[in-house]
């Protein structure tokens, strides 16, 4: 199996609801170092999993929507707790629509497995895998 | 699947027993980065895999029964080769004993695998996986 | 000169005022990989610039103001644009006037220098450095 | 399941065919951090997946075949597209070969699977993984 | 004293000259991990020392003009041994330039310092630090 | 000024004394991540601060003679509290000694100041700077 990661990162504000949360039930925010991963059993012609640069540019349009904003008035959000877990995910669902969509190119459509990792600081990070 | 990593560290001395250990059957030590990832198929109702406070909290007191210790002059650890493989099992074997022992807490429960990382150095560490 | 660095960080909310800043001036936020670096010509009695221990928990003390707040409503930064570099200074001048109360130990009123680099993302930091 | 990782580097000249690979199409050339990881059910007798030191060497000397080089001039790779992931299966193959030459010793013999992983820059990398 | 830092990249080819350098004599290449940091005692009236956002266009531009190329190759440096030093120097000068030419702005002209550091692996990197 | 790190590691045992290093002063162990700086205001000949390859070496050397031993227990350093900082002193001026005595070669001679980091953790280094 092959993958190619590339890494973004974004920086956002907001709150998280649940006493298990405890101070960061407050407003806060966090700059999320982003790592996206594609993989595959075999490579396309032009011998990589997917374009490097387009993929990085794909990531970048993704987190495009997020970044610089607080998340709790996102309306797409509107009702959802965003703990990394659930923005790893929201992410990599949003790659794969995009490589569906042929966004990456044709070949990029024998991607087999996304998963995207978010780093909330040196000591913590989550990450969601699923398959396309 | 959605994981969680949360990373602590200790520092220890010891000495390995086998030829194949050349200069560190001596008496020396090391500082061991710690990560702790713990995974699952689907999020808890707080949409998490784990309350990364508590994980933290729990990894820090696995850790605790080690640090600032000399490994070969610790009764349970007595007759075993503290490679850094093994500290690896020995610790996510006491994350899992916890999780189901309620330490992390009912939702925890959900956990599915655990994943143990000691980085030794720069340039070489060392995993144990394991389901729960 | 000899030079001690302890890391630690913080979660916060906050926007940023002035065109220069673009999209930062919607509220967004941060995690900031705090590094405080305290050097001195000689070392104290114990052999050391200052306690690592002690030097940890001042820190520590000093990013609990500020930690999992929105910075736009702390009121002591009121009417401040609390960029990186600001941030940093602020941190610097508390730990500065905890080593002048004696917070870290009558030895470390020896520390000469401190400094403070903020890390935001894996691409950008910012650093404030003065004498004690 | 048990895993080893070891670290090493080499740098490189090369130049990419394909429209894809826009002005890497140049020569150009890379710095590659390349991590090594083998993985085992169970630990051999003394307690490691491979004597890291052994692996250390071997993985040195399967980049010393192509360090300080310009790949476009390797005759082994005429006619191949050197991209990160090519290079990252060439190197877990020549490990693989290794193992199972004895290089590593008779019980790397029980090594499962071989992961490499190539860091091209702080933000871009690729891996290739495989049985033995 | 403030300062900042940016990070970029960039992926070249060339040989060195000079049989201190051994098998790098060979063409061969490197990832170079950029860091340009700019200082200054007092900050500009947006409380920045230069505008992150600009500080990482100027870098990005100044790296253009090497990216993917074979440096044995670039007119500008005929005759020079492209050691990671000498390159240093080289982006530091050249970003010094533009400040002087009011690239970053005019608040920028009170930047006091620019060091620029290349990482050419990950135990290996060399800087160079200037006056303006 | 220009400058040229080069990074190695040792991993060792050893106690401190004084009731501030608390559970420390219990014999434990430390990897160290050693990374060695030369500076001088300019190059030599052949465009470098110095040889990396031989600094390297000679890092090594210095390392060699500490590696895999109980600090405790080492003639050269009874007596002596070796905290972080005396260590990273202790190697710079080994490494200073080596330079007056030519084994970087001539033109190292021209090195005017060697600095010292030893990383003990992710979270905590210390460091010695001196002239030649």
């Amino acid at each position: 199996m092959y993958s190619v990661t590339v890494r973004d990162h974004m920086m956002i504000a907001h709150s998280l609801r649940g006493e298990v949360f405890g101070p960061a039930q407050r407003l806060h925010g966090a700059t999320y170092i982003v790592d996206a991963t594609f993989s595959r059993a075999e490579l396309d012609p032009d011998g990589v999993v997917v374009d490097m640069g387009r993929a990085t540019e794909e990531l970048h349009g993704v987190l495009a929507d997020l970044r610089y904003s607080n998340l709790d008035e996102v309306p797409e959000l509107a009702g959802r707790n965003t703990t990394t877990e659930v923005l790893a995910r929201l992410i990599a669902d949003r790659l794969a629509g995009r490589i569906e969509a042929g966004a990456l190119g044709e070949s990029a459509r024998g991607v087999a497995r996304i998963g995207v990792t978010l780093r909330e600081s040196h000591i913590a990070w989550a990450s969601y895998e699923r398959a396309l």
